[in-house]
């Protein structure tokens, strides 16, 4: 399957597909999928789409998962092969994945599996939580809810990746009032009013959190700034956002509550994007098995994927895919293919009989 | 002259000349001006005038100078009178002063005065210092330079405001390095990276500076913010806008001192928009004798304001003006009448025989 690995890599690195641009590359994909699947047994919903197995119920069941968009982004080198890589948007993140998938479909469409398998090509991961295109898919088709397991094939560099941290955005706003900044005590400077806050902010440094064996590091930062004034004028506005990744175990009110201890009631507090962190899910038998099978790397996921979504509607859930973790979101992005092939085989030989 | 006020600071006021836009009121000023001087006693640079007295040397040399430029703003009531006050974008700053001007000119024009006049109508004050359309003038034309003391009349209330701060912006640079917000540690946040140089901006407070028996305070505050990242990026870049307000008798190199010594090497500074503060010239003999002879209030200036770039040139300079000075750059402006009307009548007085 070498060849074929490298040839849909390459189609699908060939498609731009820049997030809420999904159309061509779901049709592409949907157009794969019909020589392998019969009509009913493939769901098109927006350009996400879902290709699943008659559930036999004596077969545990596996569904491999994959987001069809990438970040907007430059490649000098789109579809060459250069020393072993194949570069492309979003070739490592993730459309070595997918085209992985794509292999595994051909693949089994006329062999024995140990397993049902569910996959699914989805749209809008690179954008906002509430966004996401795994969502409405989750939402609205119960098959999904069959799987024992299921693995993301985002990029970890065929490293099992378990858990993931959750992530939630707040504004921190303080309110001052305007007034000409020759005469600043008629008014109040909404950003010196922060200062207090940041200092707190910046001491909070990187919390190691331990997990199911697995370490986490809880992190706290200002990423953007606004506020509302001019250059000779006393900001009635200054707002901070903030990023908080926080470990799996603690709730989205928990996490909340950190931040709201942060701010200790200097300024207002607007959460925005709040998601969830993802279940450490290193008891499912499935994964155990698969994990000392291959004799595996396993290590905590440092930032937030759509496994704590899954963990949400109660299915376990990894990352495991054949990208380079590094590559993900870089000019010129490349994917090396003895990983692909690597993640083909494991897969391969993981579902087979 | 009366009536003649209230005609000219009206047509003023329905003449949109937001800065960058003084065209149309300039033309109609220079037709006002071509009824009482000779062609070669107007110079038109650009959209700015001056009309000057052949110079007598056995008398003295007063300039009166106003800006022909609005702030960018709304008002409901352009050109509307209720209950004694004008109303328009412009009306306090300074357009019932460049009245006053004119109705002085008209009065002149075939009375005896004491001294030789000078009036200045200029644009593109209300923008940065460096664009500043008297600069030019003052640069390109020896006859200003006759001038024993000139009266700026901006929005001052009829009271007598002298010296001006000095004000100066500077662009702090926090610089650091890029990340993943899940993954901080790879990186450097340039935001948190201020968060001991906001601090110690916000402790700067109010300082007194007395100056010739006049009253400055001193302030320095943060306007604006930029910065270089995204919502789950770690910030690379942190710009703070700081703005410096300073007393007569610092020069620029010692402004800049303070706010090198507040960074403390923690930033990147670069300074912008340098002006100096004003001479504070009450020791001007014309001055004194015209805040004797009428008995008017003097205060010290908490602004900047032109009265510092004439000084720059070695001219004695002072605020003094109708407008009201908490209408300057307010919605649905207005100045009140009985304003004008002694402004008028203290400068028909002074300057007349």
């Amino acid at each position: 399957m070498e060849s074929k690995l490298i040839e849909y890599t390459k189609k699908l690195v060939e498609i731009p597909s820049v997030i809420g641009n999904e159309k061509q590359i779901a049709d592409f994909v949907e157009s794969f999928l019909v020589n392998f699947y019969k009509k009913e047994n493939i769901i098109r919903h927006n350009n996400s789409i879902i290709a699943f197995d008659n559930i036999n119920p004596s077969k545990k069941t596996i569904a491999l998962i994959g987001h069809l968009d990438t970040v907007p982004g430059e490649n000098e080198y789109t579809g060459q092969v250069i020393d072993g890589k194949i570069f492309g948007l979003g070739a490592s993140d993730m459309k070595s994945g997918l085209a992985v998938m794509m292999a595994l479909i051909e693949y089994f469409s006329n062999r024995e599996k140990r397993f049902n398998t569910i996959y699914i090509f989805y749209e809008k991961e690179e954008g906002p939580y509430i966004d996401n295109g795994l969502e409405p898919l989750l939402k609205n088709f119960d098959i999904i809810q069959k799987t024992d397991l299921a693995f993301a094939l985002e990029p970890t560099d065929n490293r099992v990746q378990v858990g993931c941290l959750g992530t939630m955005h707040a504004s921190i706003i303080f309110e001052g009032k305007r007034a000409h900044s020759a005469r600043p005590w008629q008014g109040e400077n909404a950003i010196h009013k922060s200062v207090n806050f940041l200092k707190r902010l910046a001491n909070f440094g990187v919390k190691e959190y331990e997990f199911e064996g697995m370490k986490f590091y809880e992190v706290m930062n200002a990423t953007m700034v606004d506020f509302s004034g001019g250059r000779n004028i006393i900001p009635d506005k200054f707002v901070v956002n903030v990023n908080y990744r926080f470990a799996p175990g603690k709730t989205i009110e928990e996490a909340k509550q950190d931040i709201l201890k942060i701010v200790d009631g200097e300024a207002k507090v607007e959460f925005t994007d709040l998601c969830p962190s993802g279940r450490v899910c290193l008891d499912n038998v499935i994964l155990k098995e698969f994990v000392n099978s291959f004799g595996l790397t396993v290590e905590a996921k440092q930032a937030w994927t759509d496994v704590a979504r899954l963990s949400l509607y109660g299915i376990d859930a990894v990352n495991f895919g054949p990208g380079n973790a590094s590559q993900a979101h870089q000019k010129n992005e490349y994917v090396e293919i003895k990983n692909i092939i690597d993640n083909f085989n494991i897969f391969r030989n993981f579902l087979g009989n």
